[in-house]
């Protein structure tokens, strides 16, 4: 049985609490939060401003905090013998993440995998199956309806934005409306705020429209989708998910975070770690 | 550039040598079958009835043999130093398989991947995925429309029997209907056979039709297809396929020889194969 802290406390964090606690193979040993107080719905579960602050030193930690925040936070577990799992999701920035995610883990014996969420993650196993089973397909992944994350941060950091959500509708073949709901700053000047949005480079080369709100509260829903296609002839492969996309990206991460325990030091990404190594049944349960 | 034998010259043999002709890491050194002639289509490539008299000791070896023939043939390859993939069907039997292989692999210090096909297979890592990623999902594996290769030989080794097809049809979460199409024996006795056919144990436990042919011809057709589906409240994941039979099993069984070059002595199960060591490409093409 592995102790496992969850480092964050939003909406990944919470989910990934839940999917530690479903799990036969793994114990909740703690959050770890700024303010260091019990989480709300998880009032039994000890509570810190440092994993090294909780009653008992876990053996893993599941990283819930936002990309930009979580490589100081993975990289202290590391090199202290605490196994992590991440769901860090800037595609291109992953390569040299893992390569710095490997120095510390090499140096606290352990290992780390990064980037397990669901894209990239889940979606980029699913995409090495697809090629490799139909190499001769033209593959696309066509993400949502659901709201982008990246994309509602790129609005918000907007000038006279104070709230946004961003959805990405599919239209296919890897193309992408994006709609946008902003509440504005008091005083600001709706066509400016809107010509910014569009001409932001993460908005630029897609359709979008933008609709201005009294409250974000009703545009916020954590219900996501994708589909990765591929064509060749009449053959076709397609991959579809409608899921909850804390509750899905925990339940990877947790997934990730049982499969750590079995790697050697380094840190991966998940296509480098075998399936069977991801699952407490193994694989005579899916033969 | 690894040196990769084909054994069996059917249908899956011939997509084999194809799938093989078209990776950039590995070249075709021969075909090994019964008779030992060149295979047509291919009749550039060394031919021969023994791995062994190929101008070229192979490095790997992709076994397109029936499941029943290829133990012996994928043994004695391993014993002798040559790594194999094969895409043996029979799922109860492949954790023993996989034992047995295992020790000839290790006594030859290369590996086996076995169970390389569509199912067993690429769809029993899907299965992992799919049940990690929403571990509280009702998943099915619904097949075809498509020709079952178990089930037509099945009604083929009938009493009265000449030619048979079985057309396994998805009626949906998990169940399936046979549509059963057979040339008679001169002199059978039609009604016989039908009542020998649907009490069979392959079919007993579904709904099946039986239709009697001049020929058989008509109804053979290597596409087939497969739906694994998950569903949990308003959440959904499918991983659906309609494909080429013998080509998606080739280009599986290519990527798992592929592999198989990477793994430590033994013999595996896909699953246990890090997804970016099927590909030619590695990970990073697929983030």
């Amino acid at each position: 049985m592995k102790k496992i802290a969850v480092i964050g406390a939003g909406n990944i964090g919470k989910a990934a609490a839940k999917s530690v606690l479903e799990s036969p193979d793994m114990e909740l040993c703690g959050f770890v939060r700024r303010n260091g107080e019990p989480v709300s719905g998880f009032e039994k579960i000890p509570a810190a401003k440092s994993a090294f602050d909780l009653p008992e030193k876990p053996d893993g930690a599941i990283i819930c905090l936002p990309s930009r925040l979580a490589e100081p936070a993975e990289k202290e577990l590391l090199e202290a013998g605490v196994f992590t799992a991440d769901c860090f999701d800037i595609h291109e920035e992953l390569p040299a993440l893992r390569r710095r995610l490997s120095v510390s883990a090499k140096k606290g014996g352990v290992s780390a995998i990064t980037g397990a969420g669901w894209d990239p993650g889940l979606d980029s196993v699913i995409r090495i199956l697809v090629s490799l089973t139909m190499p001769e397909g033209e593959m696309f992944t066509n993400f949502g309806p659901g709201m982008s994350m990246g994309h509602s941060a790129a609005v918000k950091a907007i000038p006279g934005v104070a709230e946004a959500v961003s959805l990405t509708l599919p239209l296919g073949k890897g193309k992408h409306f994006r709609k946008i709901y902003a509440v504005l700053r008091p005083g600001a000047d709706k066509s400016a705020v809107e010509h910014a949005i569009l001409s932001d480079g993460y908005f630029e080369h897609d359709g979008c429209s933008v609709e201005f709100a009294e409250d974000i509260l009703p545009f916020i829903n954590t219900s996501h989708g994708v589909e990765i296609e591929s064509t060749a002839g009449n053959r076709k492969i397609n991959f579809r998910m409608r899921i909850d996309n804390p509750m899905a990206t925990a339940n990877i991460l947790a997934a990730a975070m049982r499969a750590a325990f079995l790697q050697n030091p380094g840190a991966y990404f998940l296509p480098e770690i075998p399936p069977c190594d991801l699952s407490a049944e193994g694989w005579k349960a899916f033969l």
